[in-house]
């Protein structure tokens, strides 16, 4: 036990956080861009030989329903239906983490993945900061138009402000898919 | 032998690309930001445990002297004058790759070294697009505005222009040297 604790000690693991986000077509379909982030910490950065030395830390920012429009037909008679609106929402986003953790888990690599409420590129670098991991991956369309859906806007400020380094997994135009529904 | 090609095809090492520059001091001093940058590949990136299974591609860029204001005190007389003025050159920028090349291989890890000469973005770029490195690795002052001083200004064109995600090694504002020159 000294002698693993001390081996660890000399080797830490890398960690490695990824944030995560959903398809334009909403929940629990993940996004390409998220998707090939990942793709490209299992096949090119993890090393085979020692999976053992790497975590994955898997942050899913959800956006606030600011304006309400997603719920227009929804009415609330008790506390409990508003409750039971944010459990769903926890469940939706809880859906989209179940995708990239069962992939960990068959690249056989250790990962802890986790829900955060927000603007996602603020609560990314503010999750950066807490949990002080060796590299922030990121995926992007290479759109930048489409502000409002997460990583588009959210790269480049985090390639600025987070507090380690960070590597942004952009797409070849040619994997753009056919539905642009299913980005 | 043929299992050993076998597992090789298996895990193909990962090919890290790092591109280096001299200190503001000029050769054969290397800069911060380079030496911060190889110092995350060696701690943070490199897993101990299979450090045959990475390459390290240095690449130093030199910028062709177009106005000549370095050589206002050389005089040629001879064509052999002007080849060893080439030479020298040279000579500096293999004297600035050799910290480097020393210190992969003190840190036990596989490297290869070379020169190559142009604006370092666009030759970084083309560079990476001929070598398929897995990852890009860049040094950041976090200035910007040094722009003919290398990676200032070629990392931001680097990230989005390079063939591989590319990672910027920016530097903590407490790491600045107290020697500007030092750089």
């Amino acid at each position: 036990m000294a002698e693993q604790e001390s081996a660890e000690s000399i080797c830490p693991k890398m960690q490695v956080m990824l944030a995560v986000s959903h398809s334009i077509k909403g929940y629990p379909k993940p996004s390409v861009s998220s998707r090939n982030a990942l793709d490209w910490i299992i096949t090119k950065l993890l090393r085979p030989c020692c999976k053992k030395e790497y975590k994955i830390l898997i942050l899913h920012v959800q956006i606030p329903d600011e304006d309400g429009y997603e719920d227009m037909d929804s009415m609330y008679t008790t506390v409990n239906d508003i409750r039971s609106h944010h459990k769903t929402e926890k469940q939706k986003g809880l859906a989209l983490l179940e995708y990239f953790v069962k992939r960990c888990n068959e690249a056989e690599v250790d990962c802890e993945a986790w829900l955060s409420k927000g603007d996602p590129k603020l609560v990314i670098c503010k999750e950066a900061k807490e949990r002080q991991p060796d590299l922030l991956v990121l995926g992007s369309r290479g759109l930048g138009t489409l502000q409002r859906i997460f990583v588009g806007g959210s790269s480049s400020y985090c390639a600025k402000n987070a507090p380690c380094p960070v590597v942004i997994i952009r797409r070849d135009p040619s994997e753009t898919p056919s539905d642009p529904l299913d980005d």
